[in-house]
């Protein structure tokens, strides 16, 4: 694996398992047990995925009492959008042509239609 | 390796190779031969980066002549912005609370200018 910060983060959201566990932190804190009940996962594995989000910098984990407690961190996540932003122009520019080709086929089909209607 | 779109896709952005092949793509079509000219690599270890991109459907492959030729491929792109999309919220949310902190801090400063200057 490389070391660099926009690798580690990809290859932590590889994972269904993690990107559901950051979505479960995006309605707030909450413990490692919290986390652990919907996947019906051993403490063990849960903690493997939480140390490799928490590696990648997109979550914290804290203390309180007896208890650990995560949160997302945003900023590897922001990272990552800003580097999908520049190949927005791709996908947007294929559904202007896309857009382009189905207002064609409209017109095309109403060129069709008055032709039937005229023979009848 | 899961087998679902978002995690094939992560995966195959992990790499800084790939992401800078991708990179090179959204400047337009090219062969593999040009692909492989500014990485300093084998063609073997070019072709294997292009196998993974192609698998995740990133990018596509065609013959032309003795040539093979490749091109960028926007749909998974537009999965992964789509996904970060909804952790836009929270980096929004944590700009405004820096933002909002700094404007306190500027209040801050100047009552005690204010302060310091009734005191000459």
């Amino acid at each position: 694996m490389t070391s660099d910060q926009l690798s580690t983060t990809f290859a932590a959201l590889a994972d269904p398992t993690r990107r559901a566990i950051l979505a479960r932190l995006l309605l707030g804190e909450c413990s490692v047990g919290e986390l652990a009940e919907p996947f019906e996962m051993s403490m063990p594995a849960v903690s493997k995925h939480l140390r490799v989000l928490e590696r990648a910098g997109l979550i914290a984990q804290r203390r309180d009492a007896q208890w650990r407690r995560c949160r997302i961190k945003a900023g590897p996540l922001k990272e990552v959008s800003d580097w999908t932003e520049r190949y927005r122009q791709i996908w947007e520019e294929r559904l202007d042509r896309l857009d382009e080709y189905v207002q064609q086929l409209k017109v095309k089909v109403k060129v069709k239609e008055k032709k039937t209607h005229g023979r009848k």
